[in-house]
């Protein structure tokens, strides 16, 4: 069983959790067998007046098959 | 003084926060005089479709007796 | 264009992400073109039997003028 | 020349090495001019009475064409 | 469900995994729940003309009752 | 918005900057939207007579479309 | 042959080298064959003003019986 | 004799030198006494067609007069 | 409540204790409210036949105030 | 009594531990009172169909005489 | 086959690339078989008037005799 | 002007800093040029009833003749 990790950074601007969750369903709709998350590192960008941008950096284990 | 440091990893169906909320729970429940902790990792459990698991690895700092 | 950084750490009695909020709060309110931050640490005082006190250290990136 | 890097994470029942060996088979066995591999992390899986299962975290180097 | 971790180091004058292996038995004697493990650390101690002991340093996971 | 980011290490026999900007150029050939580039490390091959080969190993994001 | 580790943090109003002699001070006093402590981290409490309190937090390894 | 540390990041279209420079300079417009300085991180923005922007984070150490 | 903190580096002839406390010293002079300090690291100065120059670098936390 | 580190990596086409082994046997052979290794790395090369090349990174640690 | 690694600092008035060049050139004059280097760590020294001198810390690897 | 950095690690039965004091005098003793030294880590060896051993590692580097 061999597994892969990817590093994908998940955006909201509500919370950590949301940036970490935003992530995490881009993973799982589009690969199978994903079976877990690590954090690696949480931001926030700022520019200007727009909203706070909450990042989340997350490394994402799935089986790949065969 | 001393102090001792343990390391407990909460989990929740909801948070981050949740998850390390549970493990300082934990650890006042069974622990006299707890000062602090520190949140050492995140993480996030994803078997199949059950619901995401958040998990928090905290170290949980208490003084000893004597 | 020359950025600097400067580390603060947050507190809040309701979760991680108030407390990381309350430092970039407090930056953007003293400091113009605060541009990012980022997250260092989060922990929890627990002095006993106050309320929790969640804490987040951040480091906040504003650009200098001139 | 450019080479990319991936993450795999290997498993066997056996040993470190084996694990850390499984990983880099399917790397070779899906990609040219795999060159060198670095372990990042060995770790043992132990859910109740099922064999002990060695797991190595490998970061797999191999170069792009063009 | 809340897991805690304790660090264990075993020893063994055959292999890396031996060692490993022996703090992983040894928190197993002593403990139900035991989940994962992760490995912190190899050494060697080489006093004199003794055989070589192959130190493993390892943090193991168990789930707490209740 | 999510963005992936992956580890590309990037050659030159002329200088460090070179080296990274070779992998940036590759990530931009290939990929749309590519946003930043962290450098990880820095490294020099030195076989026999050959010239000297700096390297750079660059973690590049880029935004994932959809 | 089997060690553990745990993790105290000793306190003293003269030095950082007291301070560590106080958390292995109590580990002797409470465990059998204690081998070796690392230091993991030196700090100061300062509040108001009260006497500096120099704290070492020291991982302390001792062989387990049986 | 005390010395202070400030993070800075400097910014070049040209080079990670050239951006390491741009930081120490301001440093040395601003403060007497800059003794040191140390590369914390290189990394390089690339928003769409604008030309790269190098980044080089630097800690600057001054002397403090008194 | 924010804190804030800064990085100083205290020397002295004398001890590592004495570097660090000559860095907390500068700052209780210059700062109110100032709550713990961290050592991040301890160095020697040693040119030609000049005195041994302890060196410690600390972070040292402050709450502001408002 | 004075300890020195040198760091020696050490090469198997069979096993990391072969490879930790071989670097220690180096160490024993040229230098007296050899006293304990620590492992940094282990990572294995790749070159085309030559057989795979096991590497481990060792930290060897020998009292100085005198 | 077994390396060793030294730990060199080069020093430079112009750049990063050559200070870590020059730490190269003297393994290289005194070495045989040197096979790569990695960069730990890029500073500059800012001494008063003085020119700017880049430093580069490089660990060297070279094969070892017999 | 090239450094060379080695790893001496300093005992004594009374103190840390006579520790790194100790690691320093065997460079001083056998090595020209000596300038600074950066301390990596500190421990106490503890076997039965001998005399508590403090250990610091230190990283000494030297300007290389030439």
């Amino acid at each position: 069983m061999v597994f892969k990790k990817i590093t994908l950074i998940g955006t909201s601007d509500e919370s950590f959790d949301a940036a970490a969750d935003e992530a995490i369903d881009r993973a799982e709709d589009t690969l199978e067998n994903v079976y877990w998350a690590e954090v690696e590192e949480f931001g926030v960008e700022l520019q200007g007046d727009a909203e706070r941008e909450y990042q989340a950096e997350v490394e994402v284990a799935f089986e790949l098959e065969g």
